[in-house]
């Protein structure tokens, strides 16, 4: 029962998964079970890159890593006991291989790969630069300016020139790099996406999130701090931190919904911050109600939290099918509702005469919230209620999330009453902000620990590119197309 | 949420699902929906036969429906206000194509094409003597008997022919017939195998179970009863019962585990059942702990009833990947009971030092019920008991479900004892077989009103073929393999 | 060099091959090289079944040989020591993998697999007959017809049953059957279809042609006679002839056409043969010219003899690519008669100026000849004069070869001026029937020694579905389509 | 009936063709074409670049031009007027997606695509070189590092930078590069590959060889020039001439194998020139012999030219299949020679007691003509004479032709003897290298006027990398391996 919900259309989505290990047999192997466990932060592709002490091998594939990297072949073709791999999900059409992570180059101190999750914020104008200058990019990804910016450093070290790259770039990075002589993992000084590190007996291993070590059976050490390089040569480990040092905003939403239940993020369980929220909203927003409904998946913590809270029993009032296909054919009008109903029908005899209390993390366009409701007012349901486990989203993430365009977030066009009539609610709440940080044991203030950007507008880094009025699709402007 | 679980290896299978409809344009796409609903029911293959006035067309596919028949082309190539489907899960080698329903025939009275859920006991004899008589068999399903005694029978109409092949069979079976003249649902007189009856606009539908009648937008009309056979021409529907009346025994296993938790089944919300069987066991077998933890997915509803039973919180102490891949390489024994955490991660921050309740539908082999409990006693959990919603599962199924053989079941070899100390809990118990009559609002006393005989070894049919050592695997004795 | 021509649109199409091997090591493996060399007699579907000693084993494929059976694991499914396999031309839309041949079926006798070349002409009303006595069939072949005439003979033994199949089916037919206890390869009475029978160390092989056996390396013995029955069980080889003698009228359009070059039949080259009827043609119609060229690459060998017998200089005025794809998008028309120039291109330096004799091996629509003159007078040739191997295609043929219905002949709607126009020739000839049979070192006369229907409408057969107006595609009329 | 034989294995092969169009609607569509016309030149790889005015667009496919670019969803996805495409077929085993060309880059001023014909023969030093500043290679392809130098290059307009890239690289180039502004075709001052120039109504066409306008409809032009660039932008096309007047060098293989024999290479016709070549060996080296027999199918013209030239009658002697699989299974040794079989097999009754000369146009490792005279052996022949029309070839080649290392070649081992006794053969005899340019009306003498080097091992240019015992291999050294 997993909270992250990868079918959902109207959910934000977390572009990134990230996973290295070096020191360990079978390295790929591993790489691929902690991709497998962060396949729910990036659906769309996957990628695995080994070395062998001699050659770096890689291998990309669009689709999910089960089907891919779970076959003999394909992981036999990665030997070496240093590997790094990435899950992605992409904003735009480009879904092209090319742009499929790790990117590797040859450079003249050797060999290069490298997997990111985040967005550098100022990579157009890097870029434009960098081609002015003679480098040719190969993919339409901002992460490859980082790779052209080590090639062309003047400095004379591989980490040197590394670290001459990461101050020119703006934005959310958390990376993690091989190189002939071992692997760097980082953070960007805000620590905005997470990067944890653990051990499996001899080798040291870096992911997004705590659930890959507990999938390899490896211990949780500690998270890679903001603004941090940990690097890994063979059994030894240094940690240096070469930028000026700041506040770190690492992103609230993982909390909220990116991050999976049974990860520990910033020293706290997920799953237990997900029912403090909901006990928060059971405070702040209650209701006379006999059930508390949670949309599955993501929903259900803060449903547990909200049915604790406030004495009202939980109940599964929406059933969700594990056979999802999105396009069947509709014959006609006669089928109302139906790619709702293909993932979630409601348990009429439940629902029927009751007022019901639905909980959901979010509530980003409102088209899913708008149709469950009506599910629930289908299956008979007296009062309808529905309470968000999240301030209302207002602002787009600039820092590797998948927003919609502002005009498209049903908080940023209308106020609440205007929401409620539009998903046909008897009542609508969302958490607080200040409720949200309470249930991270924070207070939010004037100096926020957390980046929360798309709930305030209050965005931690300049936005260069951004504010040129250049966007993520100008890359795409650049290149050619492959068809 | 789907309490039927997709992915568990340690389950009995319900082997088929079947749905119809007469009278609906696109007939064919509201029976893709139908068999999407019921798609746990059978994950292996699975068809679609329309009728258009002249002609039948059919499509089988290995595989789900989705990706099969959510295409256009497919159901553009099924054209036709009738339509019947088939969804299967086989238990021998032979998966071939030809195996897949509805099968067809061209007979002397015309077309006819037949989707069966259940299994005919007398099968391998019938056959026998059919081939020694001339009939040719295309495929190694015992459903394809009826067809050829339809075909050799002496009677003159195709109605009087289907009754007088029905008379001869054995077993269980709920059928879906299609011939130019209409479409014919029964079920068999003891009614093992269930068939609703529902009503969308002007059209008939029949299907396994009521959520392929929600996903439509149809009405439940009623069950089909035990030795009932539903005929339907144009707007006319018939019902006769050629049979002579028994007392209907159907599967009880459908509530413990096959259908959706939002299916009505018997007149009764399968949830509502499930929570009972839950409140029953926690009346049954109390534990003093602190937290009721569901196994996903099947054992949600009897957690919450038990949870509400016994004053225990419900937490969520297992979370279940929705991106599972079976066969991951395992890179050496350092990553110990990868199976089970590609599926099922602890929730290792809720549990630790916690007294835990496990709550699962039922234990076939035992294999995950042993896992699970370690997984809970490596996140720290202070004590594990198990309790099952069922009670021990000791005797194969010969009506149409995949139970492995008796010396497989763990309940068939060991006592309670014995089976706490496999699967390492500190305690176990089971709902006894008059809980379970009583979840039901039934007693079962002499005269059972259920198929109970996994549980008692109680068959309500004589068991021809088995009696006489004859196997299912038999059928695939008799034909040539195709490779 | 082959001289069928596995692209040509425009030609008489045999519809099947067929081998068999008994008593070899590796009889699938056999098998599939002897299909290989056949695989011009029919290029849409492959079968093989071998024959363990216990079990029969079939692989069915859509497609070439090369692709399907000359992988490993499609061979190591088909064990033993006894095969037969088919290659398929079709003729109607029914193209399923159930027409695939072998056919096969388990009969009281034991398994049954049979592979055809030819036709029944009386399939239709036979089939009728046995689907009113209770048989289903499982494909819309004629074939099938044969195996249920088997299955519900009142004889006993399979062979009896056999021979009393046969004495109730009129047309074509080549079959090689396979049963437990051996192989039986059998020609129709008139031996319409080749059949030929080969020695490899121990092993009996039959082959539609005998280049089948030269691939294997084994050694041609004897055609299987008209009429005759060869019986192989272990090394044991009887031969029976249960028909009435009749004079037999083997097809004249294998040597004309459909046999590759490098294969003897009837005790004579077919190159050799080919090579006398144009030169033959030459004779009869003479032509004062610069260039002999071959429409390649079925035309070579008559070109061959027409140059030696007129001293003319045979050249390659037309280049033929080995990479055809039918489909190329064409840019608007500027691009004209694009398909003739992806298979051929003139040879314009060669023909600039030139008066050049095409020599092709028939006409059957003429639609490829109007291509060619024209493609000779565009690359500047003065003169363009056609000479086709074979009088006139006016009739259609029932006996298992692919012809356009009558109306689509050229011949059958145009004298020799119609056609010279059509095809924008200077002029046309075609060798006249007494020429071929000259060719063949035999006379026409009143009693011909071949079956020459397609030229003369001469059937030696009576045509029982066709009389009755059935055609081949009411056997689809009959059977689901199967999407 | 193509003289170039895309199966047989022991040939040289060519590595490439290129096709370019400039200013026709549907320009892909057309290259598509081209490049199926070209096919024989490179059998492994394909793509296209068009350019619509804004956008480039590229598909790349492994295997043939049919079956990827005859797929109207891919042509379509390659809009604009102007196009080039390219086969390739490769040496190493890096045979990935990201060397097939087209190459693309975006530059600093736009776009640029690159389809190249040849081989640099200072890549790897050039490519240390450009690493070293900074610039990062995305594949192992030597033409990639004509686009960095073109990207570093200090001068300002594309034009200038190209001039300046192509004064540092070495070896053979045939070019078509695209840009915005326009296209540009090239040859190296040697000319050692060959590029052509057509029309098509008002647009410009660029091909390796003139077979690929006449499948357009386009007529021919002229060849582009040794050292000529040709540039065309919209309706005006400029020539310049930037390097240093040298005496060209053409191939000389072109006319020996590589290219169709219905295609025009330096003003004289292929297939005549081998006809020539053939009538010159008949000169040098009679025989008296009953039969001549190509080896089908590039011995043809050469088998024609020996013919007419010595009055000994030409006959297919040897059959060529059309479905060729290279994989067969050989079930233990009794079948042996089973490879050539497949492709070829004697024409037995033609054979049969006749002295043979088989005609082919090359040797290379000699295992192919082995087996040749032995199937002429086992069918009888009585004698056995092999006749080659070229020198022998005992060098390799670096100017983009695939050679064996020289210890492979047969005539790099052995002399004329040893040779006639490895193939078992009763007599064998090449052309002279002077009859070699007589047939093509030239004599050799001191200044050749063709590049003959794998005769005579006159390299005309310098070998860069291949002097420093760099080879092609050493690029597949510096990348990752992409699974």
């Amino acid at each position: 029962m997993l909270t992250t919900n990868p079918f959902d259309d109207d959910k934000l989505r977390e572009e990134c998964g990230i996973f290295g290990v070096s020191g360990a047999d079978g390295a790929a192997a591993l790489t691929a079970l902690g991709l497998h466990a962060l396949q729910h932060r990036g659906q769309e592709a996957a990628g695995i890159t080994s070395f062998d002490g001699t050659l770096f091998h890689t291998h990309r594939a669009m689709g999910h890593v089960a089907g891919n990297f779970d076959r003999d072949d394909v992981i036999r073709g990665l030997p070496g006991d240093v590997a790094c791999g990435h899950v992605r999900y992409s904003t735009t059409g480009e879904t092209a291989l090319r742009n499929v992570q790790p990117l590797y180059a040859d450079l003249s101190t050797g060999g290069f790969a490298i997997a990111h999750n985040g967005n550098i914020s100022n990579a157009m104008k890097l870029r434009r630069e960098l081609v002015r200058r003679g480098s040719i990019f190969q993919s339409t990804s901002d992460t490859e300016t980082i790779i052209h910016l080590v090639a062309t450093s003047n400095y004379r070290t591989l980490l040197d020139r590394f670290i001459d790259a990461l101050k020119q770039v703006e934005g959310a990075y958390s990376l993690i790099v091989m190189t002939p002589e071992g692997m760097i993992a980082c953070r960007d000084p805000l620590g905005i996406r997470p990067l944890v590190m653990g051990r499996l007996d001899g080798s040291v291993i870096f992911a997004s999130e705590t659930v890959a070590l507990d999938v390899c059976g490896a211990t949780f050490e500690r998270a890679v701090e903001p603004g941090e390089l940990v690097i890994v040569q063979g059994t030894e480990i240094r940690s240096i931190r070469p930028f000026q040092a700041v506040d770190a905003r690492p992103c609230i939403f993982e909390w909220v919904y990116f991050s999976r239940p049974d990860s520990i993020a910033g020293d706290q369980s997920v799953y237990s911050v997900r029912k403090e929220i909901g006990a928060q909203l059971a405070h702040e927003a209650p209701v006379d109600a006999d059930l508390v409904i949670p949309v599955p998946d993501s929903g259900v913590p803060a449903a547990i939290g909200y049915a604790q809270a406030s004495g009202i029993p939980f109940e599964l009032g929406i059933i969700r099918s594990h056979y999802v296909g999105r396009t069947f054919i509709q014959p006609g009008d006669k089928v109302r509702h139906l790619g709702v109903k293909l993932k979630h029908n409601a348990n009429r005899a439940l629902i029927q005469g009751k007022k019901v209390v639905l909980i959901d993390d979010s509530i980003v366009r409102g088209t899913t919230s708008l149709k469950i409701v009506q599910m629930m007012r289908e299956a008979g349901a007296a009062e309808v209620h529905m309470r968000i486990a999240s301030p209302p989203t207002r602002h787009s993430c600039f820092y590797g999330v998948d927003t919609p365009e502002r005009a498209k977030l049903l908080a940023a066009k209308l106020d609440l009453g205007g929401m409620t009539d539009f998903i046909h609610a008897d009542s609508l709440s969302f958490v607080s902000i200040e409720g949200l940080y309470k249930a991270l044991n924070a207070a939010r203030g004037d100096k926020p620990s957390y980046c929360d950007a798309c709930f305030t507008g209050d965005y931690p880094t300049t936005l260069t590119d951004h504010d040129e009025t250049a966007s993520v699709d100008q890359f795409a402007m650049l290149a050619e197309r492959v068809a």
